[in-house]
């Protein structure tokens, strides 16, 4: 087993990470740190600099801090030796993720920056079903109410929380794997509450290199069901990836996935890091953030009612 | 002589390439394409893909257009196996960047992503004095009247148009060109007027590698003395990049520059061109433009005073 540390015990760390390497067996959960968060029965460390001092011998790290924070654990974790596996979004600018990712390749260490919709158990499938297909149009539609997905999450409306493209950027790291063509934005809209930094929904349209027609939708005001959902129509078919990748129906019908995909996606990203570090590899595809700004960049901003937790 | 056409016929074509085209006697300005601008006693095309077609024998092509519209003019010229020149900012998003850049290295063709003021006559000899030296700290300063310089330039504030970006972008090219170190954003401040989408103001604060102070100051409101500077502050003395570039004082004393730097911005971008098509390489750096971007995705926004032109 090979012992880690995990760095941020919030609501990600304790739903997500805590119980893929509890339930795994390459993994040993040896230490935490936390200003207040603990893992009952297991090391915990408040002060990070303390924590690489006293346990030298624990050379996997996972942050699950909020992006805008990460950057200074994630270099000194790398800086001490120590390989770095990153939640999403992987740092609160591209300049900071260039910057990690060169760092580990001169320290020769594993940078892990995962992007855990890509491990949904439908997300192979659908990019081997779409690989030899003729897309038409696709639209993505994600849309969750930030009450009940992001409770006290201040940060994640701040600047360099992204707004509702913390989930939105899920959508586009699925997208960006399962496509074999790479899309640029041509256009967005913003939408930003009048009391908040971060845009509350987002409208994105794409330009195809063959010129089907991609978008994508994002809103964090839906309080019914909950879509998270990108349908493709192709020449041979229509693909709909259902439940952020969970599930996927060809022309209607449902495929169902390998036992392996069915693992879960914390899992994987573990069984993923363990197989980089086995090999000294590095996993660093920021295409997914660089798209979030691009919507920055590009985007009309239309300021919308304030919103109240 | 090289033929050349100048696509996108508004002030900086005019300003700029026109003359240093042809005052070169490495290029001969042989076809413009614009909707409405022309260039007396020179060829003139309203369509993009007619001139194409009519003109197959004209190799390279200049894109002085803003930077929305770009992209499509220059994919359409590489895909027509021309060598492309843009303008700075090379576009209006990253993934447009990396596109084009993809694409000219597939297609073997030339494409020269220009930074204008890193063509300043000063800008070499700052990188050169700066080399060994160790920053304490470092203040850019970029203050213009916008009613001066971009009079009439609706698309400037609009997205993809960067705001006060547009000339920021220019200093942010100097100061990646002329430190050794990378920076990277640590937080950053956009003033918005309440009627436009683009920033009239913004204040920067970087991370320096090693520990040195490096904050930016852009402002578009500035009516009395413009400032374009650059102030450094090493162990070993103090350096002032004044004029965009054009001038450089080491504790208070100035220093003057090489017969080659004083030919002017312009006409070092097209000697640069030449010399890229004579080796077949491209020059495509987007550190600028991913700062900007950076910036956007990082910066607290603050709504002020509405501003009409």
């Amino acid at each position: 087993m090979i012992d880690i540390a995990l760095v941020g015990i919030g609501k990600i760390a304790l739903d997500q990470h805590v119980p893929a390497l509890k339930s795994s067996d390459a993994w040993n959960l040896a230490a935490t740190v936390s200003r207040s968060g603990k893992v009952k029965g297991v090391e915990s460390h408040a002060d990070f600099d303390a924590f690489l001092k006293a346990r030298p011998d624990i050379r996997v790290i996972s942050l699950c801090l909020p992006p805008v924070p990460r950057f200074d654990y994630a270099e000194a974790a790398l800086r001490a030796g120590r390989h770095v596996m990153l939640e999403k979004p992987p740092g609160a600018t591209l300049s900071e993720c260039e910057k990690l990712a060169e760092l580990a390749q001169s320290q020769r260490l594993t940078l892990y920056a995962t992007w855990h919709s890509r491990a949904a158990a439908m997300v192979p499938a659908a990019k081997e079903w779409l690989a030899d297909k003729s897309l038409k149009r696709l639209q993505v539609t994600w849309k969750e109410d930030v009450r009940r997905w992001h409770p006290g999450q201040d940060w994640i409306w701040e600047p360099g929380g992204l707004g509702v493209f913390d989930p939105g950027i899920n959508a586009l790291s699925i997208l960006t794997e399962i496509l074999p063509d790479k899309l640029h934005l041509k256009n967005a809209t913003l939408e930003v509450p009048e009391n908040k930094q971060g845009p509350i929904a987002a409208a994105l349209d794409f330009v195809h290199p063959h010129g089907a027609k991609v978008s994508a939708d994002f809103d964090w005001r839906q309080e019914d069901d909950q879509i998270w959902q990108i349908e493709a129509v192709t020449d041979a078919g229509a693909l709909l990836l259902d439940e952020g990748g969970g599930r996927m129906f060809i022309d209607g019908q449902e495929h169902s996935a390998s036992a392996a995909a069915l693992s879960g996606e914390y899992p994987r990203l573990y069984a993923r890091m363990a197989e980089l570090l086995a090999t000294g590899a590095c996993d660093t595809d920021f295409e997914p953030m660089r798209h979030v700004a691009d919507a920055f960049l590009l985007g009309h901003r239309k300021i919308v009612d304030p919103f109240y937790d």
